[in-house]
């Protein structure tokens, strides 16, 4: 198991002035990776765990190292793992490069939460099945 | 000297289906509130910067922490101050709190750097001029 | 009455490899500027719209005329006037200028409605309240 | 010939607090495809294009029709076609449907132009080979 793969290709959309990535538009993208992986790996789309399952997974810390710039045009691969899981924090860590450079690295802890109706956001227990399918992606996994 | 202070409000592209602020839009703030100081505080637009003196300072290392989300309408105070300067790094401290709550804290380190006309960039000393202004935001300062 | 106005200072976040606004940004800035018409000019900030009244405003269509490029710095200045209003319909028209010079104009027609607890949005009549506010910024109002 | 076409996954990024795509997050993707037809389709990259040959193609005009909302998992094909080209004009069409349903419209007339050191920007004449691929995505082409 070496992670969870993603490749991005750096857009218009993506660069600043200086032609390099506008750094706020990679937290996007290791937001779409979260997302992907969610969605292809763990089989629980966003869309039926924020809709349906009134579930979602916010942000607690992020540490990010920008180590090289990314340009319009880059194909910047992702590589998601898990460093480990808490009873409802779920931290990760991705790893941007692109050309055997690495661009980036990001270390992540998400918290799994309900969100009531009311908008109220509590954190709670990860279920076992989706943290079974989240542990093959410890690197020691 | 408290740092320099500049309130945002939370706008409705700023927010996620969950009604909170979707975290890569904190980013866009934190830059901002950069943007802001140099222009007002330092007295440096990124505009000058940037397109006249060709210089930027692009981000190294940014570590955040969301402790309360915001949510649409919010008026969040970011206050910015100077932790240390090496010779060409910058290390800032971002805190945003809103009704006394703080909502996010940001550790940013960026680089001084010129930016040649092929688009390479170098790290640079900081002028001392610069320099001389910055420290004034330093919490002992 | 010569409309609702308001500046937008042009960041580095707004702006593409070519050191113009993206223009995707500008939607962004006119939706900002339709929040705050609402907000100061018609008394119904758009978190009391959204999350007490379960109401909304989607665009259904929007024109613009990129005319001149805007850059980094620029103080663009916004003017929101009403062209015309049915009974859900909301007409509006925003000039957006900077040195005396226009940038881009938009027309755009916005939906009241009501958005329900699972997502539904139906069209309703404008409340009377509201619509006679609107009035006010007919350029014959 | 019936169009070049993307499918876009809308993405939580898109989505506003009522749940639905957040329409200045539509001009993103009307880019997106653009950019991806010169690269796929008409052999030039918008990273050649803007960095080695300093030519864009900034927006002119652009009309859009929003007629339904599109939702978080909604795969979303874009179809862009050629309605005219002129000397340095180039009039796109591009339908944006999910399931069967068109969720919107939009008219782009984009600027062939070079962009001069110095940031000036001038129309200039489409090239010969690029318009020949061009008028392949006309409808009657």
């Amino acid at each position: 198991m070496t992670g969870f793969v993603k490749t991005i290709t750096i857009r218009f959309q993506h660069c600043d002035p200086a032609g390099i990535v506008f750094y706020p538009r990679y937290y996007e993208m290791l937001n779409a990776v979260v997302e992907d992986w969610f969605d292809e790996a763990l089989g629980l789309s966003f869309r039926r765990m924020h809709l349906e399952q009134g579930v979602g997974v916010p942000a607690v810390t992020i540490e990010t190292r920008f180590l090289r710039p990314s340009r319009l045009g880059d194909r910047v691969t992702f590589t998601l793992s898990v460093r480990d899981l808490g009873r409802s924090s779920i931290h990760l860590d991705q790893v941007a490069a692109c050309g055997g450079e690495v661009r980036m690295t990001a270390a992540l802890t998400l918290a799994y939460t309900t969100i009531g109706p009311d908008g109220t956001i509590r954190s709670a227990s990860i279920p076992d099945a989706l943290r079974g399918k989240m542990v093959a992606y410890r690197p020691s996994g």
